[in-house]
């Protein structure tokens, strides 16, 4: 057996411009190294409080049940889908990039009778065909991304929450990539499930997951209820429906775990939660309002700035997240190469595709703490100078 | 819309000495405060690659697949079951405690078919019984907890992994409340997935599963893949077994993605990957063994000591772990009462119990960074004031 047990973590200063994740704000880096609190100490349940009321902000909702999932921003969509989703029930998906994808692939492993809304990746979904759809398939669930980081493609949602519960539908949007960054209007929109992430516009580090419920889809995950034998207790009773599939993901016993009652479940990521409660906190001062127009500015400008190289930017600019934005990479340079060189020379970060859109863009993000005017112009500085010297050969 | 967004964190300074979490190393903490990377920096893949090499001393294996599950200990344990249990899938499973119970539950939803050898709380299972239920039975998968923190019982495990090849079956242990503090002997034992935690006996905070898989189990999991169809790629192909019933969980796509071949999956939670990585790293310096020896002087020294007091320490101690105690509250005290007191006039938390035993016994422990001499006395003198106070009313 080896004694090599490496040195300490000593990460180089690096601009994260990507996707996601990006820089951390410093002060949630020193909230998370607070120390523990045992998981139903008073002052640990508090901060729990504390935490719900900051993301029902975030989330601009009334909702009670908004709390934090312990995993990334996919386990979030998971949890979500996992207790909305009984085995054999229809639902139907919006699909025009990655992440949307990505919801059809975790309902099939649900057993879900799955129907599609397929765009080309990029497109977004009109009132119209959504409601065609939903008249047509009739779904117990409808679930949509709201920004896609894949093609840099926000789907309007105004009016779908009305529309889902119109035709009968518990409905579900993935947030992950626009929480934080541009308005997630959960109560205004009428959705019952929204999910987020820390590590793109909420300034923190992957690892947790907000989640906002309506008391309607609440009732129905309560109806699904099933409570672990070896802590069985009078209070808390199984529902009639067919029960969650997960134990981790059972959104009924995590509400409960977040209740008054203190279901013991699993034990709360606590370092995750000093951090989300910091990320809301950070936003909260600022204002959702300042902050939406700071990661506007920052996305208008990156767009600007590289339409200003004779760069070619992907996608609509009526639909374009104000946070990442696609840019074609230019026919006569490596774009990997350049990519290697911006992180080699420069140390800033810019990210690569998946899927149809790989080779062909880059994604440039300007999110949370990187949603600044100056990081901006550093990122398009320097993409200058390694397009000057790839294709001048210096 | 209230502008409440409370202070800064800012919990109590607590000596956790209950069954975890427990204080936090604080090199752990100090590691979490580093910056993000991107997820497939080099500098990122070389931590990932670190951190598999640090847990395979950890866990005591060589096995290759090594790494980290991004959520708290319950999400490795159910990674692992859903991963190795197919739908209608036999397994055996030993429940002498709540957490043994667990893995029922969450065999439970799973769909597995379920056979159980059962036990009072508190009671272990001898080879002669495992064999003969893994004869009777003949299941797919046998599972176990280590040390169950609702009973402060460890199972023996020498010998039970040869057991469970010799009849068939693929072995799960979960040792989330020993790892760290006594021995995982993960190869000598011959099991297949055993599952951790940071926040007991690796003196981390709760949020990351530490999983280590034998070459047999990975390739079982491997014929159970299912790539999301955003991210196809022609060297990764679909196994030809029923496909893993959860995403997120999908412990093949997690390997792929851990290994050489990246396949995107999750964004790894950065800064629980920096604490498990210090984590492990705190606990190689000290080494293994000098380790597991300070762990056992501190629970000898906890139930000598309570004995000391006049009470009785729960279970026998032939197959006690070392690091968490049960010891019966008296019966001319209330239980509840004490705790609280421990924690207001002295800031230190001991716990209480589960099913059977709740308000019958106290479950104090001494775990990782708190497995000191000095903690263990200062919570006995604490407890020894306590509990006078009570009896004669001052």
């Amino acid at each position: 057996m080896s004694d090599n047990f490496f040195g300490e973590i000593n990460p180089p200063q690096r601009l994260l411009m990507g996707p996601g994740p990006v820089n951390v704000h410093p002060r949630v880096l020193r909230a998370m190294s607070a120390d523990m609190l045992g998981q139903f100490d008073p002052e640990m349940t508090e901060y729990m409080n504390q935490t719900m009321a900051l993301y029902r902000q975030v989330f601009m909702t009334k909702n009670r049940w908004t709390f934090l999932i312990d995993g990334t921003a996919r386990a979030g969509i998971e949890a979500a889908l996992t207790s909305l989703i009984e085995p054999g029930a229809r639902v139907l998906i919006v699909r025009a990039g990655r992440f949307g994808m990505l919801l059809s692939e975790i309902a099939e492993r649900l057993g879900a009778d799955i129907r599609t809304l397929d765009l080309e990746w990029g497109q977004v979904a009109t009132l119209e065909q959504i409601e065609a759809a939903l008249a047509e398939h009739k779904p117990a669930v409808f679930a949509t991304i709201h920004g896609d980081t894949s093609t840099t493609t926000a789907q309007p949602l105004d009016g779908v929450g009305a529309l889902c519960h119109q035709y009968g539908a518990l409905s579900y949007v993935d947030a992950t990539a626009t929480l934080g960054g541009m308005p997630v209007k959960t109560d205004e929109w009428g959705i019952d499930i929204v999910t987020g992430g820390l590590q793109k516009c909420m300034g923190g580090p992957p690892g947790s997951a907000p989640i906002t419920i309506s008391d309607r889809a609440a009732e129905f995950i309560f109806s699904r209820r099933k409570v672990e034998s070896g802590i069985k207790r009078d209070d808390i009773s199984d529902g009639t429906r067919p029960f969650i599939r997960s134990n981790y993901f059972d959104l009924a016993m995590i509400m409960d775990y977040w209740s008054e009652k203190r279901l013991n479940h699993h034990t709360e990521a606590t370092s995750m939660l000093y951090a989300a409660r910091e990320c809301a906190r950070v936003m909260l001062e600022e204002g959702l309002q300042a902050r939406f127009a700071r990661h506007a500015a920052a996305g208008a400008a990156m767009t600007a700035g590289l339409r200003a190289l004779g760069l070619t930017v992907y996608g609509q600019d009526a639909y374009r997240m104000s946070n990442v934005t696609g840019v074609y990479v230019p026919q006569d340079v490596d774009g990997e190469r350049v990519r290697h060189r911006m992180r080699e020379e420069y140390q800033i970060e810019i990210g690569t595709a998946f899927g149809p859109l790989a080779g062909k863009i880059w994604r440039i993000g300007a999110m949370g703490y990187n949603a600044e005017l100056n990081k901006v112009r550093i990122t398009l500085a320097a993409l200058k100078e390694v397009l000057a010297s790839e294709r001048n050969g210096f």
